[in-house]
């Protein structure tokens, strides 16, 4: 499972920052690092493109003892909290994608392994990972469409798949101190181990499969439209809320802040720019205000 | 002390705007607001201006039975946590000003007084506060200006004062993450409680009495000197780190979120416009890299 997790992950950075560059025009800057306590990964940066202004598509492969922070916040997947220093495996890949045109939404993915104790004793495993979508402007045949492509690929597995974590996206996703969610959603599970690892590792193949065709087709539809000044504002007001989830609530960033991951690498998944303005609220008939009533109540997309 | 406390805040809400809009030339705007649990308090905020680009001054009175989550986080001044539903009451000044020129620093100051129990009993009491500077480029004349200002109030009250709470801001506003401070410090204070309430109240008074003294030459020196589009992505890209440390440390900030306070008046704090570059790594020698250095290894300033 490790080998062929870590080769899931690596063909997946290849195809995904190739059909993005080919988009773009543009090209992704590489930075391969190694953990200190065993493992490393590659980062692949591209910024300041045509369409993208930031992109970033990270694997990381790391294994060693469990570090005792990491072991105090994690649980395995039957609840029971793990010992710190015992060994572990964790292999994923995680892609943040901010467009330059406000009309275009920021997508999110994210796909992981992880095991503890040695290779083929019966520690702790789990897979845990989801996609999601975050407009500044609402077009709602592109959530639709991001909604549908996740659906088809969870019903492939499980009929019951796509229900549960599209709700669990929806409750993950809330910026509590604003009653909003990040975004119109997709999917997120964690823990999930409720079948044998080869039968799960085929659905995260699924998931990581179905990316390019969830998100390429909505940038193709948008990214030709015309905007202005004040367009842009709401775009990096939005990236101000998008910073506030991930630095404040976001898991894996704040754990991996904590337990001294690689910053530049974690940090990538933030917007190039962001905006605060004191008490700016949106006409609610708007465009902008018809997207900040969706993030409230969340909708039915697929 | 409570209403003494109150009508320190509030006139020195009013003196401090004052100044800061004739400086500007601009005009706050004000929210009064109520806490359902008691209590309430009053934001100013000055955005857009022409030597301001944010300002936020802002006051709060509260009172009630300390919610769970509150008590959970807090201790009194000898250590020991406190029942939650216990009456409390608090009443602080918080402001930031966020200049528009990249040579004039960023700004913070806060002061506070909290009390549990019923007036008149001996429940828990402390003061806490401080005042920090955060410039983009390093002037050494206005770290030691403002250093020396803070050194002076906190003299005429107790010589081991200044050097205490000089440390303790060093550590308090470090990034952990980067291993860089927020800024060039000041000092910082909490718990205080080692001598009368009136006593310390009096220390309170002098530091706030100081503040406008200790920042106000310092934004008349450097407002007019003239700067370019790399100046200002330098300074958005240190807003970025105020940013990273405001919404993942710093104390007052996280707690509030998390106990439901007044979301646009925690987040005033944030800078107006923030931004991240992937591995964005300044030459040693250049003025933006000698800033860096500063905050990685705080120095002597008074």
């Amino acid at each position: 499972m490790r080998k062929e997790m870590e080769e899931l992950v690596r063909s997946a950075q290849d195809s995904i920052c190739a059909a993005l560059a080919k988009l773009d025009g543009g090209r992704f800057l590489e930075d391969e690092w190694e953990r200190p306590g065993g493992g490393g990964g590659r980062s692949r940066v591209l910024e300041g493109g045509a369409v993208l202004e930031r992109a970033g598509v990270n694997v990381s492969v790391v294994h060693g003892a469990l570090p005792e922070d990491a072991a105090r916040a994690m649980r395995g997947g039957a609840g029971e909290a793990l010992p710190a220093g015992v060994s572990f495996f964790a292999a994923g890949i995680s892609l943040v994608i901010h467009p330059r045109n406000p009309f275009v939404p920021t997508v999110h993915a994210n796909y992981r392994y992880f095991e503890c104790g040695e290779p083929g004793a019966s520690g702790a495993w789990w897979f845990g990972g989801g996609a999601d979508l975050t407009p500044c402007y609402l077009f709602e045949e592109d959530a639709a469409h991001f909604h549908r492509t996740l659906k088809r690929a969870c019903e492939a597995h499980d009929p019951a798949y796509y229900p549960r974590f599209k709700r669990w996206c929806d409750d993950y996703f809330l910026i509590r101190h604003r009653g909003e969610r990040r975004g119109v959603g997709g999917i997120f599970f964690d823990d999930l181990r409720d079948r044998p690892a080869p039968v799960i590792f085929s659905f995260l193949k699924e998931c990581v499969g179905s990316f390019l065709g969830s998100y390429l087709p909505i940038v193709e539809r948008r990214c030709g439209l015309s905007f202005t000044d004040e367009h842009r504002r709401w775009q990096a007001l939005r990236h101000g809320r998008y910073v506030e989830f991930n630095l404040i609530y976001d898991r894996g960033t704040t754990f991996g802040l904590r337990t001294g991951a690689r910053t530049e690498s974690v940090l990538m998944a933030l917007p190039r720019t962001a905006r605060w303005e004191y008490g700016y609220d949106p006409n609610p008939e708007s465009p902008e205000g018809r997207l900040v009533q969706v993030l409230r109540v969340p909708r039915d997309w697929a």
